[in-house]
C-alpha cells in the first residue's frame, strides 16, 4: 500500500505518523497532491469540514484519530460516498477514569490539598478544612452511551445511586433511574456527569436552568464537549455560588479557557486529557491503521461511522 | 449523665465537642479534676500513652475519635480494665475514595494538569504530555481489611486485577491472588496500596527492597500510616527514578513532610485527609457518643477494641 496517498493535515501522535509513513505514502500538506490523496487521517478537534473534503476529489475515507463527530461534515461525506471511521471503545475506560478523578478530586479538594502540603502550610496552619464525601452520593449521567455506562459502573463500586437522562430509556440498565429531562435529572442528583455526544440538540444543553437545578451543593463534571455547556453562565453560577463546583476536561473555545475560572477553588480544570495516555493513544492509532488497511484491502471497516 | 466527667485533652471536631458538652461534664484539661474523670475522648494521632492513663485513676473508658491504635497503650488499658473503642467502618469508604483519587491523580498527573490550565500554559504550549492509563492495571493491596477490601471493590470496577498480601489468606476473597511476601506482591503489581494497620511487624514494611521490586513504572499509595514507609528511602527511590511515583496521605513525622518531596512531579501529597469530610467526621462523632452512652448505661459497646 506504499503508493496510496494518505493525508494527515496536522501532527497527531508520533507512533501513528511513524506507522503511516512506513505503510503508506504519507503526505503532510495537500498542496499539489490533491488528486493522489485517497485517505485522510484527522482528529476530532480540527475535523474535516466541507472545504477540506471538496479540495480532495479522490478522497475515499476519512479516519478520525478520536471519537467526536461534530467537526466532521458527515453529510458531505455521505453525498460523496466517502467512508468515515473513528476510534470508539478504546477511549471509554480512559475517559471514565478522568470523570471519576474529576469527581473525587473536586469534592475532596485534592489539588488544593497537594499545594497545601507542598507550600508548608500543613505544618504552619494545621489541618486542611473538612470537605465533602463522594461514596454514596447520587450520580446523574447525561448520555448513557459507552462512556456514560463506564462512569456508572465505576460509581456503583463507590456505593453511589445512578440516574440518567438520554434520548431513549435504556432497558438494559433497569437499576438506573431515568429522568425525562436534564433539569429533572439535575434536580435529583448530587453530581451531574456530561457524557453525551455533541449534536444540535445537545449544544448548550447545560444552561442556567440546569445549573440552578443542580444547585449550591451540586457539581457539574464535563468529559463530553465544551459546547455542551454555556460557559459564561457556568462562570456566573460558580462565582455567585448557585452551583457548588465544576470539574471540566473540555471547554467552549479550548485551549482558550474563561480566565474567571483560574482563581476559583471549586473547580478542577484539565487540558482535555480524556484519552491522553500512552496506552490509549497507541490503541487509537492501531485502530486508525486497521481501518485504513481494511478499506484498501476491501475488507469490512473495523469501526465505521459511515 | 451530666455529672460524668469526660476529658477531651485537645480539640477534635466542633460537633463532637458540642454534643459532649450538652450530655456530659466535659473537661478540657485534666489538672485538678483527675479523680472525677471517668472517660477520655482522644484521637488516633495523639492517642493515650501510659503517662496519660496513669494520671487518671478513675478512668473507665477511652474513646478514640479515629481508627488507629498505635498511639494507645492497649496493654496498660487491659491491665487496668479500661475499655477502649474506636470508629471503624464509618471511615472505610472515605479512605478508599482517597486511595482511588491518589492512584488516578498520580497516574494522570491531575494536579499538574490543573496548574497547566490555570497558568495559561495550555494555550501557550499546547497539549499536556501523555500520561499513564489506570483502568486494567494490577493493584496490589497490603492488608486486606475493611479499607483494603473497599479499595479492591472500587479498583475492580476499573477492570483492574487485584492481588494482596496480608497475615492470613482471605478465603472469602478467592478471586484475588495472594502473595506470601510484600516483595513478591510489589514485584507483581503496578500499583501498591498500603492499607494495613501499624504494628511492630508492619513498621517500615515498605523498605528499599519493596520499592525496588515495585520499580520505575510502579507506584506506591499510602493511606495507612506514615511509619509503614521508610520515608528517607522513598525520597531516594523517587529522586533516582527507581520508583515511578507515590501518592501519600500520611507521612513519617506529619505534619512535617520530607521537603525533598515538594519539588517532585511524580508525587501527590495530601495532608492526612483520609476521613476529613463533614459527613464522615459527623458519623465518627456519633459513634464516639454512642459508645460513651452505652458504657455509662451498662449496655454493650458499639465498636469495642477492648
Amino acid at each position: 500500500m506504499e503508493s496510496i496517498g494518505v493525508l494527515m493535515p496536522y501532527p497527531t501522535f508520533p507512533y501513528l505518523e511513524h506507522h503511516l509513513q512506513s505503510r503508506f505514502n504519507l503526505l503532510r500538506a495537500s498542496t499539489n497532491y490533491t488528486t493522489s490523496i485517497r485517505a485522510a487521517v484527522v482528529n476530532a478537534v480540527h475535523g474535516a469540514d466541507a472545504n477540506f473534503i471538496d479540495a480532495l476529489p479522490m478522497l475515499e475515507i476519512v479516519c478520525i484519530y478520536g471519537i467526536g463527530l461534530d467537526k466532521i461534515d458527515l453529510r458531505k461525506c455521505a453525498e460523496r460516498g466517502i467512508r468515515v471511521t473513528n476510534t470508539p471503545d478504546v477511549i471509554t475506560d480512559e475517559t471514565a477514569d478522568v470523570a471519576m478523578a474529576l469527581i473525587i478530586s473536586l469534592l475532596r479538594r485534592l489539588c488544593q490539598c497537594d499545594l497545601y502540603v507542598r507550600s508548608g502550610n500543613w505544618k504552619r496552619q494545621g489541618s486542611f478544612p473538612l470537605t465533602t464525601k463522594f461514596s454514596g452520593k447520587t450520580v446523574g449521567i447525561l448520555g448513557l452511551g459507552r462512556i456514560g455506562k463506564a462512569v456508572a459502573k465505576r460509581a456503583e463500586a463507590f456505593n453511589c445511586k445512578i440516574c440518567y437522562h438520554s434520548r431513549t430509556v435504556k432497558t438494559e440498565c433497569g437499576s438506573y433511574k431515568f429522568y425525562p429531562s436534564v433539569v429533572e435529572l439535575a434536580s435529583n442528583c448530587d453530581i451531574l456527569v456530561v457524557a453525551c455526544s455533541l449534536t444540535v440538540e445537545t449544544h448548550y444543553i447545560i444552561n442556567r436552568d440546569v445549573m440552578n437545578a443542580l444547585g449550591p451543593k451540586g457539581v457539574l463534571i464535563n468529559v463530553g464537549r465544551g459546547k455542551h455547556v454555556d460557559e459564561a453562565e457556568l462562570v456566573s453560577a460558580l462565582i455567585e455560588g448557585r452551583l457548588g463546583g465544576a470539574g471540566l476536561d473540555v471547554f467552549h473555545d479550548e485551549p482558550d479557557v474563561s480566565q474567571e475560572l483560574f482563581g476559583l477553588d471549586n473547580v478542577v480544570l484539565l487540558p482535555h486529557i480524556g484519552s491522553a495516555t500512552v496506552e490509549t493513544r497507541t490503541a487509537m492509532a492501531d485502530l486508525v491503521l486497521a481501518n485504513l488497511e481494511a478499506h484498501f484491502l476491501a475488507k469490512p471497516l473495523v469501526t465505521p461511522v459511515l
